[in-house]
């Protein structure tokens, strides 16, 4: 993974986080404070899709075109998984 | 998708939510409604985990090893769009 | 909880489920299964909402303005309870 | 809002992100990121949780029992807003 998109936007969220963290430091308003933390979660999910958007184009068609099928397996288990913990978090 | 497991749990979540709606006729406490809810959610998270899980297996498997481009593009956007829906509900 | 609002959305829930629950005996196509599956969990997110509503303006007041420091308590912490669980399904 | 657990955890999730940009800068597999901006997102819902549980416990207490009824609604239909972005991010 290697996207300078996604390292943009990793990067911006990494800058609204510290906003949060001075927040914090400067005794704002807790339900403001849970308004961008909810903010920076909708950002991550954002960044999640385009790196699974990626991942699908590239090492998933290659590993079901190979021919190891465990290499196979893994990767589409692997996809299971992180859908699974996406419904959880 | 034709799997028992997947029918047989969403048999029992129809019961469920059965339960819950009789719980509101009931007049229950607001709380106890709101957990059975949460319940209800997490055990539809579970049954679109498996039916993605045999998705994978088959339809996907089948479209990336296929002949057609288009038909393998629209099953992986399917993938990351569901996916992105996960991490919104 | 006896809302005729919040029943009436939560029987449309149901005959949507049993909607589910006919596409997965008819064979139905996986990834229009799971987008009915998260649109039943977006209702149920509203229904949610609804309830927590009414719960606020009525036990939360009553509890909070009563003098049972005890059962104040338990009803600050369900609020953080069902929050904590809303974050994770 | 201040709360030395809640700065100290948020400067925790800071340094992970921070270690995720690092990863993506380094080409790490796709999955793995993925995996850790759940970690960060789930370390996030707990902070969130912390800050309600913080805000429970004094604001809405204090808007509850005061005499203002505008100040108290606006502080009930907060803690709903916060409830419903939960169940959607």
């Amino acid at each position: 993974m290697s996207n300078p998109q996604v390292l943009r936007r990793l990067k911006t969220i990494e800058g609204h986080l510290r906003g949060i963290i001075r927040m914090v430091e400067e005794d704002a308003y807790c339900i403001d404070i849970i308004r961008q933390i909810q903010a920076v979660e909708a950002a991550l999910n954002k960044v999640s899709g385009i790196i699974l958007e990626d991942h699908l184009n590239s090492c998933v068609i290659t590993a079901i075109r190979g021919d190891d099928p465990a290499e196979r397996e893994r990767v589409l288990k692997e996809i299971q998984e992180v859908f699974e913990t996406a419904t959880k978090v």
